[in-house]
């Protein structure tokens, strides 16, 4: 395409053709009818490759609170724009590459070996990168984990996830919920010796952050079996924190909420545990195919998987999950301080010692003060607040690519708008 | 970041900073420092988000061959690319949305739609984005559409795709392979009478397009059963031409052939073959929970839909499915020719009548050449031409995103090489 029909500069933006320039822009006009000469140049141009209506990184990013999928490192998609078109040479998008191809399985493998790397995995671990969410693997799990429908495991069910795993685990097992935070609407984490575990038990299965209601568990209990497995979902705090992986069997995550985009499961699995699928297994909820097949028996996610590893990258370079961590619990305790020093304006309804560090939920005293609540905050470019359509009230996702200038900014907005309604 | 600091003009593409401009570059100089003026303005800049290294759209691209993932349109990458850092104007990448915000709801909507028209599939059929590839339809397709494990199922097999579902098959029904063309190394398509179906059959099933053989149906066998249904596997051929889908129970394709990145499978099924699961079914195999969720029972691979979305609309503005098919003939034919009229130098194994317009799998009379002729090809910047380990020899993939211009390039290759070893 000819760069001077379509191509012209607008204040300090670089501007795509078909976006409409403002008539009264200075620079605009400086530039075709630079009014400082008399001999008239050749027009200044640019060519952009893209022919489609946009401004890169012009328009203001808001303040994402979503639960997930969720806000991601700007750097990270910086980077991930950058590459899009072409990846580092390589003449083509990550999109558009073989998975078997040598780009892209470096790719996997820098994403394996930089989570190991995070989370310090045990070599006795595989890491898997799979697809269908933490759903898949409700039903992946008892049919791996136990020889038939009559085998035990047990849930500890803290919220509405934990829910979910045991109800699909019904089909393939023999579960039960061996403690429910449901009576006291999910607000609670048991104490370990407070419930009492099948010592024949395949597996304790946990969720170790209820991305709805926002109960983290702080410490993991031990299966009383001593050949059972602890299992962990994970999906709403994985990297958020260091985690001693050698305590688990199973250690999964969706990974559209700190890691990457929605469409990546990542399990990390103690390798013994492999390859004991009941033969009514689909092949692609069979740890052992995906295993001897380093995630690639079919094609994978792979735009997803090269995220994931962007973003693990990034993590590394901040310092690694203790400094992540640092950075969480400093975000978490500036809003649950803001609630609990409101005098009840604001309120959370989840036990001090279990609160999460990631899904911050909050109510109103005043109820009906809510909905302008959640309005006014998205005038200020802050959203997503609105509390799951199964609790009502605000919540607050504060992942790992959630700065510490959003978590203020909300912080600033809760006094401001508590004053005006005291 | 000071835009004056991070941004300058190169000849006439955006340059990113830390990307090293050409010391000579005329328009650079041009305007730093103004040969045409005594008043020196302020210096002209471009603020741009990325603080990467890369030059958007000005890498040479390759031509890329692969089976899938494979090529995207370039201006689908552009617009992606344009949009990845801040979708219009939301004020965050797709990959960043709630999968239940009005956002990302319009993005799955405009999809399904826009697929809608390209295959003018009926009301009466359901379109469901789900994960896990054409692999884990293997499974779901039993688990739902047969009652039992006795229930019987025909299936065709023309080549390695028909086989591993059938495979797959065996775990949850009485499948039974009606013609094989294995002991023709898959080179054919049976004649629709020329295999016994059982009457009582729930499905006939068939691989529409062999990705690896370059096996490909022309027209459609009808199930001997009247209460039964034809399903095809279309992974490779998705929306490469127009089909008539009425004549489908089920329709299921991975998009990252023809219609997108790996990560996102598209199911068509008519609605009354929905809500028959098994029990035992996983829930995220039961075709009935993704239908009355509109696919948004747990998080969809949100950002693999979106690119999909963008392909329809690329392949609508292009006039629709019979342009397509038109534009995908004309590619086969030059290379199809090429090979046909290389006296023997080339040579396609399969039957000319339904040779592939997706996957052309060629070997060379003296084998021994292969390497030179894929090494040869690589320096060309004509990549991923290897055919698939399992046959060996080369395969050009020619899917809807290969330019008319890559094949051309090809073929001229061929001549040339067969010039210099004749």
């Amino acid at each position: 395409m000819a760069a001077s029909t379509n191509s012209f500069l607008v204040g300090n933006q670089t501007q795509i053709p078909s976006f409409k320039p403002k008539p009264t822009s200075q620079s605009f006009l400086h530039l075709t009818k630079p009014p400082f000469t008399s001999t008239r140049p050749k027009p200044v141009s640019i060519r952009c490759a893209s022919t489609t209506t946009t401004t890169i990184g012009s328009d203001p990013r808001v303040i994402n609170f979503a639960a997930g999928p969720a806000a991601l490192p700007e750097n990270v998609l910086l980077k991930a724009q950058s590459e899009l078109y072409n990846w580092r040479g390589s003449g083509m998008s990550v999109m558009e590459m073989s998975h078997r191809g040598k780009e892209f399985l470096s790719i996997i493998q820098k994403a394996e070996s930089d989570l190991r790397n995070l989370l310090a995995i045990p070599s006795d671990y595989s890491v898997l990168f799979l697809q269908g969410g933490a759903t898949t693997q409700f039903a992946s799990l008892p049919l791996n984990l136990c020889a038939s429908s009559s085998d035990p495991a047990d849930y500890v069910v803290t919220g509405s996830w934990g829910d979910k795993a045991f109800k699909e685990a019904q089909k393939y097992c023999n579960p039960s919920v061996v403690w429910s935070g449901k009576s006291e609407k999910y607000t609670k984490v048991p104490s370990f010796d407070g419930f009492e575990q099948n010592p024949h038990a395949k597996y304790l299965h946990i969720c170790a952050n209820e991305t709805i209601h926002g109960v983290e568990f702080k410490d993991y209990p031990v299966p009383k079996n001593p050949n059972g497995v602890l299992i962990a979902d994970m999906s709403s705090n994985f990297c958020s924190k260091p985690v001693d992986v050698s305590k688990f069997g199973v250690i999964y995550a969706g990974a559209q909420k700190n890691v990457g985009p929605s469409g990546v499961t990542i399990v990390i699995i103690r390798k013994d545990l492999i390859g004991k699928a009941r033969e009514v297994t689909p092949v692609m909820l069979d740890y052992k195919i995906h295993d001897e097949n380093s995630s690639l028996y079919n094609t994978p996610p792979c735009f997803g998987i090269y995220m994931c590893g962007l973003v693990f990258d990034d993590l590394l370079a901040q310092g690694g999950l203790e400094e992540v961590e640092r950075k969480n619990q400093r975000k978490a305790k500036i809003l649950y301080d803001a609630i609990d020093e409101s005098g009840g304006f604001f309120r959370c309804p989840v036990e001090k010692s279990v609160r999460s560090l990631m899904n911050v939920p909050f109510t109103l005293e005043r109820a009906e003060l809510e909905g302008e609540f959640i309005k006014e905050a998205a005038k200020e470019k802050m959203v997503q607040l609105k509390g799951h359509r199964s609790v009502g009230g605000m919540r607050a996702s504060i992942y790992n690519a959630m700065p510490l200038a959003g978590v203020e900014k909300l912080v600033a907005f809760m006094k401001e708008f508590q004053a005006r309604h005291a």
